[in-house]
C-alpha cells in the first residue's frame, strides 16, 4: 500500500543552523520553506533524491513541536510515507485497527494531502500518509 | 552528497508485532531478517519502493537498542542516506565537522558498509550514511 519514504520530519530548535547543516554539510537542496501559524511551526522541505527531509521548528512554546522538543528535545519527529490514494488507504489502515490522528484527509505543509496515524498503534512512531496534493 | 533515504530505523520491543503491522497493514514486503550477537540486536529490513525500514529489537536489555528503549520508550531511532563512495563522504563530514561515531567504514546489518555521525553533530538525529556492500 505504501509506496516510498516521502520524507522523515526532523523537530530543531534553530532552523536555520538545521538547514545549514542538511545543504551545506549533506548537500540537499533547499526547495521550499514556510510559515504555518494555525500549525505554530516554520517549516524548510530538502530534496534527497525522491526524498525529502521536513525540518520543523516551533514558533512558540505551546505548539506541538514546541512541546515535542520541551519533552523529548530535538530529534526524529515522524516518518512519511507516500500513498497513491489517501482516502482508500485511509480507510485501509482504519480497517485494519489502526488509529488515525485524522480519520480524513486533510492539508499538510507543502501543498500535500496527508493524514497521520497515532504512535500508539504504531509502536512509538508518528507515521504520516501523503499523497501530492497538486 | 547524499543521494536517497535508505531507511529510517525503529526502535521495538516486540519483533514479530512491528513485522506484522509493516507486512499486513502497511502492505510493506519482508525482505531480510538478521540476528547480530555481536551488536545485541535482532532486525528485520522491509522494503518501501527503493526505500527501506530497518526494524530493531534487542536481544537483551544491556545493548545499544535495550538502553534506547528503556530511556526513551519505542520509536524512531536513525535515519540512514545513501552515498556512493562512503569513504570520500566519511571524510567530507569530518572535515566539514561532523562528529562521526565511525571514523571508517564498518559492516552494518544486512551487508552494507555504514558509518554513523553523532546526534550531537545532527540536531539530535542519530544518522548514518551507507553505501550497497554487495
Amino acid at each position: 500500500m505504501f509506496g516510498r519514504i516521502d520524507h522523515v520530519g526532523l523537530a530543531v530548535s534553530d532552523l536555520e543552523e538545521a538547514i545549514d547543516l542538511h545543504v551545506n554539510v549533506y548537500g540537499l537542496a533547499l526547495v521550499h520553506r514556510e510559515t504555518v501559524e494555525s500549525q505554530g511551526v516554520e517549516a524548510a522541505l530538502l530534496d534527497v533524491g525522491e526524498n525529502h527531509v521536513e525540518l520543523l521548528a516551533p514558533l512558540h512554546d505551546d505548539t506541538p513541536v514546541g512541546k515535542f522538543l520541551a519533552k523529548r528535545g530535538p530529534g526524529m519527529h515522524h516518518v512519511a510515507y507516500e500513498v497513491a490514494d489517501l482516502p482508500a488507504a485511509i480507510d485501509q489502515l482504519a480497517s485494519d485497527g489502526a488509529e488515525l490522528i485524522d480519520e480524513a484527509p486533510r492539508k499538510g505543509l507543502f501543498g500535500l494531502q496527508v493524514a497521520f496515524v497515532h504512535p500508539d498503534s504504531a509502536h512509538g512512531v508518528l507515521s504520516e500518509i501523503v499523497t501530492d496534493g497538486q
